[in-house]
């Protein structure tokens, strides 16, 4: 057992396994769809769309791709590309997504329209509802941001001044079936949030929506309040919804490979969302149980965690959520033999860095201070990029083309 | 299963376990001492001198305890009982330290000398060497502290200027055996640290020292450099050391109750040491896990952890590091049901409350709610204790006696 080695295996088939177009390929196998309208939105759109044209072949009469600049890969047959600003919306989201709602457009209930949700989905897709224009919705959004409103509140509002958030989408949709597939990097997975959930029922209605822009005291435009009197759909009878890859999937793969690998292996959390420094300080002190006295479990062992932490900036350091993490952890485990501590962007980006993460063990702090350097000061000035590259710790993988969150492991022997 | 009051019987058993008087009986009835001088430094040093008394009865011959202001409980028979100063030595500790070194002068190595240590013993057991005075030793400590160096460097100087750290106090009672026995409130339990070591050790040198006053430019006068002169201990034949509590049995202890009161349980570390805030959001994650996935075990099932997180203070409310933890946890759990999460101090105390710390379920923050605040507006201004008393969340025990740090819980069914 080389844990740096198996480590690397874990991320790897881990990432593997939830890669958009294997995800897709997985679950339309299963599904057997035909007469198939394709709407594939987010950042992944472009290769969720690939991967189902490849699969479903002839099945796929049309259907149009919605994605960020940049994130195009080519013309598909059949299919429209259509490239939009991200994560602010602008023309070019608007048109596409104009162009979406013509092409499901008098469809039958033989009709499936199979709608593929990527990371970004809600910015990627958006059309202001009737007379409501982007700019006042811009407004709107900025206006609630500044008085303190939650994301809660906001997408509240949104979701009534949209033609196809809120579950409106689905229900233009009708009566045609939707196969909703999605790729999640919300950590929650609630179906009414991802992408503002353009296909899932809206739980608020339009007395929230006024009463949140009564409570921040928000100026609206008349035609906005007419605009708002109109319901969301609260049901929707057409729509099924699929997760095909998330965080959870990917604890539960890297588990499954860790057990493969020879170690006995648990889920400890797949919503970790809390300082990415101090969950490093966490770990740490969990990894320390573990080589001190085999608890929680006895080695070699694996403690897989997923989620997505949030680095608080002091200093003026390079480093990303996965590296600050993956440093504070060595510092804790400085010293003890036969542990690694990893955490990795399944995306394969971590910060403004070209590293995914940092892969540390009780002897990066060692390296660290060897080469002249100190590792508490390199954490505290935010500089985890320098201080896992001076220890040989990072852990790069380039762009991955998938996002569910972050992975981290603790292996030991 | 009533998980709230599995949690509180946990807790009190585990305190329970861990009272200096309950851990000083169970180990010197294994010991069997005789011709024994008794020396007990620290918070608890009363009670585990009492409790050694009534053990060993007429085995001791004399002794001296050494206690805070207000800690004394009142003439325990043979012993001679002094107060001092705490958190920084004043001349009582002085005083009492010389009388400690009387009392222990001329033993033979048929005697053994007791030493009970308990946390505060660094600054109740103090002796400065040879022509040091206590304002000589304050001010290197302080121009230590303000120049950044740390704990682990401003010991090495202390205890080479100490007639009674580093090892010097059971150099100065060979032949005596000594027989240390630890109420540990230092989460490495690492021997010279615990009290600055009187009876362990030392493993810095007269050069470190030396080294570290030049490193921090600190100015000292002559009579402090010849002192630095003389080496500590680097190896002591005549003493025997045992952690009789800590927050490792105590995890421990919690375990088996929870265990027999029907739980599986496990410990995940015993050494938690980072924000309390982050501490608790992770703790929420690892009971959301528990609930919606039953990992890393089956429900019922206690998760225990061990350790001492800090708070950091950003607004200006009341609260203490359990508090904040419990807090923090409430707000991830929000909406579960069938779960508690609790944390403690086993000292019984918490920041500056009457509370030990909280206990908190899915319900606690709609409880917060109802009465119209906001848990995550209390969290933000630190206001945990006013968060959890409207919530019924307290949990106050009053002083305990005890000391082995922060014991925090998850239970669910």
């Amino acid at each position: 057992m080389n844990l740096r080695l198996d480590a690397l295996t874990i991320v790897e088939e881990t990432i593997g396994f939830v890669l958009p177009d294997v995800a897709v390929r997985k679950k339309l196998e299963e599904l057997e769809l035909s007469n198939v309208v394709l709407v594939a939105i987010g950042k992944a759109a472009w290769r969720m769309a690939k991967a189902a044209k490849e699969t479903l072949k002839e099945n796929i009469k049309k259907g149009i791709v919605i994605t960020k600049y940049g994130h195009s890969e080519g013309e598909i047959e059949n299919l429209e590309i259509y490239e939009a600003g991200h994560p602010i919306p602008d023309e070019n989201t608007i048109k596409a997504t104009e162009r979406a709602l013509e092409i499901v457009e008098g469809l039958s209930e033989k009709d499936t329209v199979l709608f593929l949700v990527s990371g970004g989905g809600s910015a990627l897709f958006e059309k202001p509802k009737g007379t409501v224009t982007l700019q006042q919705l811009q407004n709107i959004t900025d206006q609630l941001l500044r008085s303190g409103a939650n994301i809660e509140e906001i997408n509240a509002v949104r979701k009534h001044l949209s033609e196809v958030k809120g579950g409106r989408f689905a229900q233009k949709v009708q009566p045609a079936r939707v196969v909703c597939l999605i790729l999640s990097d919300v950590l929650s997975n609630r179906l009414d949030v991802i992408a503002s959930g353009p296909a899932h029922p809206d739980a608020s209605s339009c007395e929230d929506a006024l009463r949140i822009l009564e409570r921040y005291n928000i100026k609206v435009d008349e035609n906005v309040l007419e605009e708002l009197k109109e319901e969301t759909p609260k049901q929707l009878s057409n729509v099924e919804s699929y997760i095909i890859a998330d965080v959870k999937l990917a604890c539960e793969k890297a588990v499954e490979v860790a057990r493969r690998l020879g170690y006995s292996a648990t889920i400890l959390t797949s919503s970790l969302d809390c300082e990415a420094r101090e969950a490093g300080f966490f770990i740490g002190a969990i990894a320390r149980e573990i080589v001190l006295h085999e608890r929680p479990l006895k080695k070699p062992c694996a403690i897989v965690l997923g989620g997505e932490t949030v680095v608080r900036v002091k200093g003026k350091g390079k480093g990303g959520r996965n590296q600050e993490l993956a440093l504070a952890a060595a510092i804790k485990i400085a010293g003890l033999e036969n542990v690694v501590v990893c955490s990795v962007g399944t995306d394969g980006t971590d910060g403004p860095t070209d590293a995914a993460g940092g892969i540390v063990d009780g002897r990066t702090v060692q390296r660290i201070k060897d080469a002249g350097f100190d590792p508490a000061e390199l954490l505290e000035d935010n500089n985890s990029y320098q201080a896992l590259k001076i220890a040989g710790d990072l852990l790069i993988t380039g762009p991955t083309g998938t996002n569910v969150n972050d992975l981290i492991l603790i292996l030991a022997r």
